[in-house]
């Protein structure tokens, strides 16, 4: 008799639903809206629906489902808590319980979205081989994921891995979305690389690639193709770009020791040229004991998530 | 029938030498010089020595000794390798199975000396109640040792913790000892702090009660007496260590989430004034979610590499 696993990786937008079989292979995919009015109070009612409908069209049983995964954009605790999720409109309650009550599913385990990706990279992705990861996103933020013998590094506040929020520049005046000042996300991010390309678009007169397009047009593909075609002024923001997450990579080696880093976001999509500039930076500003800790490109791209739910009822 | 542990910490100038009982209580401690020349040849001779001395004096049989446990200033491994080790002159070899085939006793754990000192803590010391702890060592240096599930985290180098080797400024141009520029350890160590107070002393004419010692008898100490005694000069040079030592820690918050920090070393002997003044400046780097990270000061001073060496045989 086989058995399946739900992958669900729940966004802002859309929630990515994967069912599984019990060796962890994808047997198919599909999204539906996330419906965040009301607190998101439809969220997992929509979920399950979802669910119990392809129960339905593949004769699945309550009994036949091992268990279901879920990340979550928000910090979540060891339990499957979640310690309020400003995306989703959510506050302060066990998503894994209230998923088991509506399904009857016993197993449901819930991480936080990046952590879960992360998990998934090091178990089917570019972290395949490695037992300890962290996993970098550099999408509109930058995310992060540590995964430590092959499990999620959750943290006292589920706070781990939350290395977009690390300081790199003590002396900047503009304010994270944290709060903060100096934020790594505020360099190394797409909305980071894209700033700090209009900033010199705008101060100088410089000729540059970029000034063929509307300010609305320039998006990080942009900026890299710019870039990589030879552009002085893209250069130097792709430059700080990499000299910031350089050194906010080199104080996570420098307090974890991992074997990989892996990257992946809209950002890594510009290519190898992105794994090549940030382990140069990288380098100098580590000790030696850490210089050759290796650099992988993420594969998943938007299945990360769905296979590290699946990873987490599997172990 | 009572069984023995031996805890020992080895440092460059002396070994530290504990006799513990079954529960990790102390019942003596000594100490031998650590005899460096010829790569250090001698050091665990030296030690196997005084042990069997010690086993004579209190009729212990090789078969009464549940394990020996040893920090060494060094990177390690898992299972006990020393990667090089400047301070002893020492090369590569393991550390565990040379002592065990010395003394005959079958279990030896061995670790870096830092992390074994935050074990200790976090056994019996300032982290008590705590099965997270990252313990910060304010001396010459910035040492650092991370505790996960009341365990030690070595990392893949053996370099997991090395938090004195965060870059926090990077403005840099003095080089750190690691070879980097901008590490934690440049400003928030006893050096740091008496190098930033003879600096301002230098620079300028500010009247100043660190005036009165001459430019050798500068030590962390004296630093913070004027600073407490109101001292503005002096409050310079603290206000900077402890930015840096704040944003520091608060990286290191965003990679682990840990559940507190608790600080020892020369520096913390100077009191709460120094988890106050950190703190503040910690809480100003971190995001809502990790402000409430527990600070505490370490309390065993430096039996606290003793008490993690003998953990590490009962774990």
């Amino acid at each position: 008799m086989t058995k399946y696993i739900y992958g669900i990786d729940i966004g802002g937008t859309t929630v990515k639903m994967g069912l599984f079989d019990e060796k962890g292979d994808m047997l198919e995919k599909w999204e539906i809206v996330t419906r965040k009015e009301n607190n998101g109070e439809n969220i997992l009612p929509d979920i399950v629906k979802s669910i119990k409908e392809k129960n339905t069209e593949k004769s699945i049983e309550t009994d036949d489902i091992l268990g279901i995964g879920m990340g979550v954009p928000g910090p979540i605790t060891e339990d499957g808590r979640v310690l309020k999720c400003a995306n989703l409109g959510w506050g302060i309650f066990s998503v894994a319980d209230e998923m088991s009550k509506l399904t009857g599913v016993e197993k449901v385990k819930v991480g936080n979205d990046a952590n879960v990706a992360a998990l998934g990279e090091q178990w089917r992705g570019g972290g395949r081989g490695f037992d300890n990861i962290v996993m970098v996103t550099l999408g509109t933020g930058v995310g992060g994921g540590i995964i430590m013998d092959g499990k999620i590094l959750t943290g006292e506040n589920g706070a781990a891995g939350e290395i977009g929020h690390i300081t790199v520049n003590p002396k900047e005046t503009l304010t994270c979305g944290c709060g903060c000042k100096g934020c790594l996300e505020q360099y190394s991010s797409a909305t980071g690389v894209i700033r700090m390309a209009k900033e010199r678009l705008e101060a100088s007169d410089k000729p540059s690639e970029l000034r063929k397009f509307s300010a609305d047009e320039i998006g990080g593909k942009e900026v890299f193709d710019a870039y990589k075609a030879g552009d002085e002024l893209a250069a130097e923001a792709v430059n700080e770009f990499a000299i910031y997450l350089g050194m906010g990579l080199g104080n996570v080696a420098s307090v974890v020791d991992t074997q990989a880093f892996v990257i992946g976001g809209g950002l890594s999509k510009n290519g190898p040229v992105v794994i090549d500039i940030v382990k140069e930076q990288y380098r100098k500003n580590v000790m030696f004991a850490l210089k050759n800790t290796e650099f992988r490109l993420a594969e998943l791209g938007n299945d990360a998530g769905m296979y590290g739910a699946v990873r987490m009822v599997l172990q």
